[in-house]
């Protein structure tokens, strides 16, 4: 892990904006690498921003280093192009999510462009806002940085140098691609949980009843807030909607396979049944495209996507039982790569399931049937 | 948790089908429960359940109590209206994953009604075949049981004894709910996430770099066989294709709610900017439709659903973590509802998500902070 901070200086830091961003910016480099002023349109946002350690509230008469700009999306570029202004020879960044759109209209506006940094630190909580703030909150996530051709290198290495000295993993990356990347990664699966997500709330009892591990994972991130997706959307609508139409058209394609598929089956109460030729083909295909993509999501620690083997085990639903069950994994010697718990419905027992490279599944299985537990 | 078999007898059962949940469902009655035969079209799927303890192979000549057909969803109900016909008297049951169209081709057939009543064990492994099974399959998963009208309850109750001897919970309802509800909490989810997983089929390297644990979630069960699920799909493709199409309708609507934000994007490089009349209040209902479905997928034991606290633990990636981990909230006497674990690019670090009650949230942050522990 990097330990923030031991030789870092960033001077002073002006942060506009005491969000849950900017505030655990503050908190992180408060601890010795910087001195902080923090400002924000809200007094409350800014009394709790100081309040929690983040910075002394900006006076105005600060003549800062660097300028973090860590408002919202839709108000980043403003905020960009009057503390560029402001603060002439200061390099400024930003933390908002989208990037080309800030980027553009600096540039329709004529802004000093060797001095602006755009970045993205990939961070979030369930929780918003100054008090939810942690000085860990970028330990081990990415910080994309968005140079452009116009972007003083200097000053790129100086966001560089932050984001490192947060504890994040500085990846670089044109503002276009980023955004490219985000619709792909990040908003395109939020839509489409919350797609799958919206048609469970008219359901039956009876059916959601039946909802195992399976749509509990694609509907995870369902839960998110529709406020802040509305604005992040709305920031990336070209990208996002570029992913979306691609997936309509596959879509399209297996509700079309699916309705061929239907008149076969209306027609087949004698068998052989009438066929509806290439439909299952369209189905599969679609499920092996989508074996395809998910083969390339990286593993662990950004390494190259492994297969893990799976062994599960079951966990009688009492305290102490999970201790139990990874102190016997540890006593083998053997590391836990990914692990889920998944609970039954009507039954007092869960379903633990452990990932280890596949060349430690017999010695984790054996290790655990010897240990009295039931691997299933 | 049921002690499986300790009071039941039936009988001799026949087995038709030896694959993953033939061999496993012969495998666990073995154990004192029936003298089960088995059949199978293939001679070396046949051999392999005999030879992993799942029964005697079938001479023909046996008299069975009691019929579960155990093979594929296509042949399903060729296969139960032979078994009907060959064995007056017999009750005849299933396990294929989608009800409806094996009932009418039966009905069509003019087949007993009253001694077929069909099920739906909702168990499976990744790995598939005799090899695999397992006679702990069943437990804690639900297993549908579908009676109709017609259906004799003595027979009704005989197969419910089977799902519950075998550690199953049974949970009834008709045919036509049955495979309206697998289409919304299972076949649907499989069909969304492999739309978006194929969508990262073509990506660049840096984009699929940035995937963090949302888009993991979301296409994990993306790593699906593609023949089998063409094969699901295409037996419940009518009501699959119902659930896909107002998918589509709300895909389509937030499709030109992204385009019309774009548009006014591209006017938009003098503030302030044209508005996309409606357009985010179309993003922002979608997301919220989204958080009302994710709040109706129930809790551990099929309970009501419960907003768990999550704590988040900085883990070194090294053996033993973990089990100090569980070790420590044991120890606090704190029970685990919900667990994952996640790793960050490029970092030798895990986020360990631990999921309590409510209630007990900040006891378990104080737990762990003060063994030392890095809560963030």
């Amino acid at each position: 892990m990097n330990e923030p901070g031991s030789t870092e200086d960033f001077g002073t830091v002006r942060i506009v904006g005491t969000g849950l961003l900017g505030t655990s910016i503050g908190l992180a480099l408060g601890g010795g690498m910087a001195k902080v002023v923090l400002s924000d349109p809200s007094p409350t946002a800014l009394a709790l921003a100081r309040d929690v350690g983040a910075g002394s509230v900006d006076d105005g008469a600060t003549s800062p280093d660097l300028v973090v700009v860590a408002v919202p999306p839709d108000v980043t570029s403003r905020v960009v192009y009057d503390q560029l202004n402001a603060n002439p020879d200061v390099t400024v960044t930003d933390v908002a999510s989208v990037k080309r759109g800030v980027l553009e209209q600096l540039e329709a506006r004529g802004a000093d462009l060797r001095r602006y940094v755009g970045g993205h630190p990939m961070a979030g909580r369930e929780r918003s806002g100054p008090v939810a703030s942690r000085a860990d909150l970028f330990l081990g996530r990415p910080w994309v940085i968005c140079p452009t051709p116009d972007s003083d290198p200097d000053r790129v290495a100086q966001v560089r140098r932050l984001a490192t000295a947060l504890g994040a993993a500085p990846v670089t990356m044109p503002p276009g691609e980023h955004d490219a990347a985000v619709a792909l990664v990040s908003h395109v699966p939020q839509v489409a949980a919350s797609l799958v997500a919206a048609r469970l709330a008219r359901a039956s009892d009876p059916a959601v009843s039946l909802a195992g591990q399976g749509v509990r994972d694609v509907t995870r991130i369902a839960g998110s807030d529709p406020t802040l997706w509305a604005q992040i959307l709305a920031a990336n609508a070209d990208p996002v909607r570029d992913v979306l139409r691609e997936l309509r058209d596959d879509l399209d394609e297996v509700i079309e396979a699916l309705a061929a598929l239907g008149e076969e089956a209306s027609g087949s109460h004698v068998w052989p049944a009438r066929e509806a030729v290439g439909a299952r083909g369209t189905l599969a295909r679609l499920v092996a495209a989508g074996n395809d993509g998910r083969d390339r999501i990286p593993g662990k620690h950004g390494s190259a996507p492994t297969s893990y083997a799976v062994v599960t085990a079951l966990l009688p639903d009492e305290p102490g039982q999970l201790a139990r069950l990874f102190h016997d994994i540890g006593e083998a010697g053997i590391n836990v790569e990914e692990f889920s718990l998944e609970h039954a419905p009507g039954m007092p027992v869960g379903l633990a399931e452990v990932a280890v490279l596949p060349a430690v599944r017999g010695a984790l299985e054996e290790a655990l049937v010897t240990r009295g537990w039931h691997v299933v």
